[in-house]
């Protein structure tokens, strides 16, 4: 890279944990610079944050549309180069669409905008411009989850059969949107986080981490939502059965899953935890322990795989430390960030475009699809619900 | 206990590791001793087994019926106390039958009968006798499970919400069937098994496991059947969602619940694992790592509890050594030995019946109840189905 | 095996868990039977014990002296084939002499003797008979430390650099002794352990350990003794450093070694864990996890073996369950006597003398001067001490 | 802190991983720049370096003594606050001592300097200016270390008896140094490293954890040195036993250590791993879980402590992220850097010198005495041998 990216961001202000998640994600290599925000919808608030971030005042501003405006009116050495997004759910879509429309690529967070229509627009809108959209579903960061990928698509496990994927949390086992609960209020809000809560927020981080490693499409599921937290507008907790869509005609049936999340297990703090089955060995990744790439086999030994070896097929690109120096949660949002520098550096110079891991507008409209079908499954009394059509 | 209680066996002989297992936990505590048996329906290989295991060869049968009538004519001090039967399921109530009906108690390997109604005549039968039946769902036989159980019952998981129940293996992925597998050949073999392979051989483990810890039972659930290996006559894995029966009126909803049984789980051993949720605290349990218990809480240290320690309510009442000197599968099957054992002396030398901890007539009602619900769920296209009647 | 082994147990009366221990372990493979007994030097002790375990009250003992004569009397199909010796310490030697001298197989509890010197003596008398003598180092018994070593022998690990034997435990953080814990009491009194506890109780079992996974011999050690808690007789930890002897003359230096143990390690139950280091691989394996042997290579992922399965050279014969269901401490303790039964049962049928997997008389000798050695160099303030000479 | 803070740095160019971990190390937080550096000897790598990190090309400077002296040169708001010491051990006395009397604050890596005599002239040189010297331990950066650290202090673990530390790789065990390895060329090179590799390298990581987490100082130790791998000149694994200083008068022993590292054990990555044992508690924390601390209790559940949680005494403080996002080798680094960037922004401010936890002078002296007295006692057969003394 001739020069760093210059990078806004929109939401992420104070309280918000992912804000500064995002910002120290985007600095670790070096070659990202915070220079403009949005931080909040209430002014003092963005300019403490702008502060804190050591950000010229009038690079931070009252509104996104503003931001929007003003940056894509300073000259091209200058202005941002991409925007992040870190607002609460029903704000991404409005907010990305205004600088996809001043030419500014964008990274979002998940999930990717209130309904699967939105993000069908999106992709619409996606469609003739050449700008970047990068969603963070940060687990599909982790080298040892591009390493499951490797291994799945170099057909080591086999033909896949089975596929068991959860995310157990428990912070929402207290009613904590009855309090002064930033966090907890805007997710537990239909007018704010969409039609779910639970499967919206961390299932679908679930369900891409499953698409991610197996290449395998939901066919239909069927869902079984529950609120325990009495007074809760929106489910705690969603148990799936997942039929895959049939890759191959090979006499073998179609793959089958489980799928759960969870905000109401007490003690667990924050989980993915994914198995894949398949007709040659199977493999087992989560994140307390997001070095360790466990593999079984039937007739050898089971295998602990590590990032930094030099047996690794995929991992190794996607850390910055040699074996057995560990990386976690930060490093691997920070893949998200490195793969969508690369592709907005390339577009920015005029390069052509190449390959890039990130997840992008197919997971933003797989991952809304995935959060309708649930809903209307679990909305109907648990029964099986095919995918809603995601063509345009 | 004044003297040894003699043991007949029907079923276990050579390539039936089941019979060796059941030898081998009754005779860990030198309480009771084989001393007859009926060890194949081919005489030749029954005589085998007998002599392995020094038995005097007048009490080796061809047939159990025979050896019913013959051990039911000697006198109380020689004749068997109780007979274990070992055989393959469909042979589990005529045999198990024929012995009550000669006054002689029985402890039963699992699934306990062929189907629902075996096990409610069985229940019918075993009514106006005072007959010891013990059924050896020996995974409640581990001191930390046991633990489980008393610790939920003490109230410190509070309320219990969720429920996730799983019991993966991998030693079907083949057909082994085809080959002169035996284990393999009556388990995939509707003739012999009953309606299930997967879930009734290995399901119904992780049911009875959750139904002992928690006390929770299934109200209805939503089975997907799957038949991985072509050619298999049943199923080899099953996905469930459970609701439980509401215990209380709260004003929190009934629990729910995740089981799962495969046998195509490539690399999986023989691995049941379960955790519990609740308003308080949630409990994880693993058979490869029997000896520790995990309790982990909103606000406080997650716990690892092991037997033999002063702290715990109930485990170290069912432990043969030391804290730290590990027990496994053996000593938690004796385990269902010694408490039925304890029951039967108790019938011989005319006590009172006491309280024993063993699984019984309730559980084999409530296990064929669970695979006839599981089978009609998958047969009707993974629909809602509730558990059957179990009034007589 | 025609017909059972009888057995006979000097010590082990009620208090002293180990005496149970033996006697589950014996009868486990159901061909041993518990005849005789002298459980205690108390009679009334001795024949609480032998009416817990039904024996005959004739063969319940005042004395071991009596016990080993009117047994030898006794016509050889009914008398005693072996005798278990779990006596304190300073009673190993007078016990076994005098059943050797007897004629009697024995089977003794470690460390073998009160001093070296008796050991010495021990292997003098053994020299002329063709009788059997099995020390129960129990941790060689296990499935995967058998595994260990057969890769080892096989060359998998290439030459071997470095052992780190550690034995933690915490029981004696307290000074049990001072209260009637008859445990504690024999075991920290010079008069019946020796001149050792902590080593001489579980350092040796360390040795042991390494020394039958690597073959390797001590050359000379270093040994920081320390009696943390106050007023106790003896040290309860000890710290060593090991050089072993030379194997080959291949242009390395030759092996170096850690070994500690420790009685005071608050919260530690028991926990042997030993980890061997070579050229070509190391291994790690530890009781709390008896099941999993660990792998680590270089260029190759981790690998954890585990029993029952094909890939495995020598832990299979050793198991008795399929792979997948745990086996524990009693089951290796049952391997011992296993191995011994089988020489037992050759004697006696005069057949010739076959390949046994037991610690015997070398293995007596080694502990007891690895013993002397520790206490000889901690004794003189922690400075390098050969291993004394084990020449008759 | 009112602007951010700028940095430059001398060593750490292309081939030297260590570089690049500052780097991100100090860009974590948003408050460090990097904007100056001397990369390497050779000119052309340093501005190779310079390119890579956006540096002003006038500010990649072709020796140290020409960076300091420009540096110094440039008006306060310009020129760089703090350098950044990555360079070989060799150099870190002359490089540290010319941006020292430059009036430059330092961060440096580890070990402090060439040998002991070297760190007591930096520690005199320190004595009268007010400037910064911060040494890269960073295994005290991580928040479960410093929480072992509160605990202890706290009295949770009673009087410390006992510390086992040990740092195993296997990298070495090939003698990388005869082909074009430079991290293992300079670290066994006497001329570069000092008189210790294996030892100088991590052993006093391991040296520093323990007195970090404890407070214990050594008093005496016993060093068995051993250079494996043919051909090469300094040690590549170091067995120690310790004695440390007497804390309080309480009757009990001073407390005793087990110290070990190695570079040729195979397999093993890169594992610092500590126990340390009280009268009341242990506790245990290895580097390839840095989120675990384990406690373990005479009478108590064994705990697993993870950050983020309010039960923490300390570990909160040193976390970014919300309990269960997992922090790993980068964010303790960070933590170094964020400590001392406290201390030079309230020397740049003039503000009063505050409390900050960073390992310092202390540790540099300690460290090195460590290393000469291990070497010293290796050299002359591993005796026992007090540490130097470490006054002025």
């Amino acid at each position: 890279m001739e020069k760093p990216l210059k990078m806004g961001m929109v939401g992420g202000g104070p309280g918000a944990f992912i804000g500064n998640v995002h910002r120290m994600a985007a600095n670790l290599d070096g070659n990202i610079q915070l220079v403009a925000g949005c931080f909040s919808s209430n002014p003092e608030k963005s300019r403490i944050a702008g502060r804190e971030w050591f950000l010229d005042p009038t690079r931070v501003y009252g509104s996104y549309q503003e931001m929007a405006r003003a940056e894509a009116a300073l000259p091209p050495g200058q202005r941002i180069d991409f925007v992040t997004v870190v607002t609460p759910n029903h704000l991404h879509y409005p907010v990305v669409e205004c600088f996809l429309q001043a030419g500014i690529h964008v990274i979002s967070d998940k999930p990717a905008t209130f309904n699967l229509a939105e993000s069908l627009r999106l992709r619409a809108l996606l469609k003739d411009t050449h700008l970047v959209y990068a969603l963070t579903h940060n687990y599909s960061g982790y080298p040892m989850v591009k390493e499951a990928r490797a291994l799945v698509q170099s057909g080591h496990l086999g033909r896949i059969l089975k596929v068991v994927a959860e995310y157990p949390q428990g912070w929402l086992l207290q009613r904590l949107e009855a309090s002064e609960h930033k966090q907890a209020a805007w997710r537990t809000d239909p007018q704010k986080a969409g039609a779910s809560c639970c499967i919206g927020d961390i299932g679908t981080h679930a369900e891409q981490l499953g698409r991610y490693i197996t290449g395998l499409e939901i066919e239909s599921l069927c869902a079984d939502f529950t609120t325990f937290v009495p007074g809760r507008l929106l489910e705690d907790d969603g148990n799936l059965l997942l039929r895959y869509k049939r890759q191959v005609e090979d006499g073998l049936p179609a793959a089958k899953g489980i799928l759960y999340a969870s905000q109401i297990s007490a003690g667990e703090e924050n989980g993915p935890f994914i198995r894949v089955y398949g007709t040659k060995a199977s493999l087992e990744w989560q994140q307390p322990e997001p070095n360790k790439l466990i593999l079984k086999y039937p007739d050898k030994p089971m295998e602990i795989r590590k990032p930094g070896n030099a047996y690794n097929l995929a991992a190794n690109a996607f850390t910055r430390l040699p074996a057995g120096h560990p990386e976690a949660f930060l490093e691997a949002f920070a893949n998200i960030y490195r793969e969508a520098a690369k592709a907005i550096d390339d577009a920015r110079c005029g390069r052509q475009i190449g390959v890039y891991d990130y997840p992008g507008i197919e997971d933003a409209v797989q991952g809304m699809a995935f959060i309708e079908a649930a809903v209307q499954s679990a909305t109907d009394g648990a029964v099986w619900t095919a995918m809603p059509t995601m063509a345009d």
